[in-house]
């Protein structure tokens, strides 16, 4: 398998994460979100993914999975140790709300594309890309700690080994230190993701760990 | 079950219509999210979905579940008949793609609080607002094309029954119009919103057919 990603991207972060935990190997393939206008742009990129987004999985077989939500729920159901996602329907309906929180409510506005369009579009510097990205990263973790603060308070997200939420929080909190992104009042995402951070899986899946880390 | 939803809310409408395909029943509860700034901010709503976003789902034993990716993967487990989703992981995989572009590439950008920001803090006036939507939902929906372009064309998205693409596409495609995408270089995506709304699963989640509409 041939993974197609960046060592910046949050989506490709969740998926070596998510790989690392379950111990899938791939070859790595670096498509550069800047250099050049963007690798992802090119021809031979887009005759892969025509969306010309990261990541990308490319099966032995030759089939391409694209969006990191699909790709997660694929390695969960073909690589299923350790699981990613509880057994029980209504706490998978939690998990992946939570998931969603970060995938659908916080990723999307802090993406290459939208900021550049804050910048051209809207004569926004950095200070004010910084704005809408604390505006919208701060709304959506206050709303993560606030569904982890009505459970017991257990070691990892949701139980005492990391799954799915983890895979998506890591990430997540990772670009929120990149926009100064205040975590003071969410206690319970700080604490989860030091512990994430303390195992191999997520360590080894860190930007700076990856071979096209600057 | 209690469904709390808004009869214009992309994510309402994507589970109505799952909840049509599956003949599951529930009492709707009408959240207005633009009367009295918002009644999705009040506490009364905010005590059973602190995120104060629609749509959330109150089972009978009381769990509450929102997020509509993680609400229409829960009705697809416990209600399975009739599948939203293939069997065949890498077929589930094109699927969820699919759900996730309009999900995570152009949903969040046209949110009400988006458009919000966009009018508060960047001035932007209805043509400004209606610039955004039309790039982020144009490019996101033109990706959609050509996942399907790249297949044989079927009567639906990924079948000759409506599942899990159609249920996001045909909401999305309602808000195009709102928003006044042109959507004359997307074919598939017309014809099978057009087959899709002659089906009643779908006539009847439409907004204007809903108690709240206006």
């Amino acid at each position: 398998m041939r993974f197609h990603g960046y060592f910046r991207s949050s989506s490709s972060y969740r998926c070596r994460i998510a790989c690392n935990l379950k111990g899938v190997e791939y070859d790595f393939v670096s498509v550069h979100l800047t250099r050049d206008g963007g690798e992802q742009k090119g021809a031979g990129y887009k005759a892969l993914n025509p969306q010309g987004l990261v990541p990308a999985f490319e099966l032995d077989g030759g089939e391409v999975l694209t969006q990191s939500p699909a790709i997660l729920e694929w390695l969960d159901e073909t690589c299923p140790e350790p699981k990613l996602l509880p057994d029980d329907p209504v706490e998978r309906a939690h998990v992946r709300a939570f998931c969603a929180v970060i995938a659908c409510e916080i990723h999307p506005l802090q993406n290459l594309r939208v900021l550049q369009y804050l910048r051209g579009e809207y004569g926004q510097d950095q200070e004010g890309v910084e704005a809408w990205c604390q505006r919208w990263i701060g709304d959506g973790l206050a709303a993560c700690e606030a569904l982890l603060a009505k459970r017991p308070a257990q070691k990892f997200c949701f139980g005492d080994t990391p799954g799915m939420a983890d895979v998506y929080l890591v990430p997540q909190v990772f670009s929120a230190a990149r926009f100064k992104v205040d975590l003071g009042g969410m206690p319970n995402l700080r604490r989860i993701a030091e512990a994430c951070n303390d195992l191999p899986a997520f360590a080894e899946a860190h930007p700076s760990q990856q071979p096209d880390a600057e």
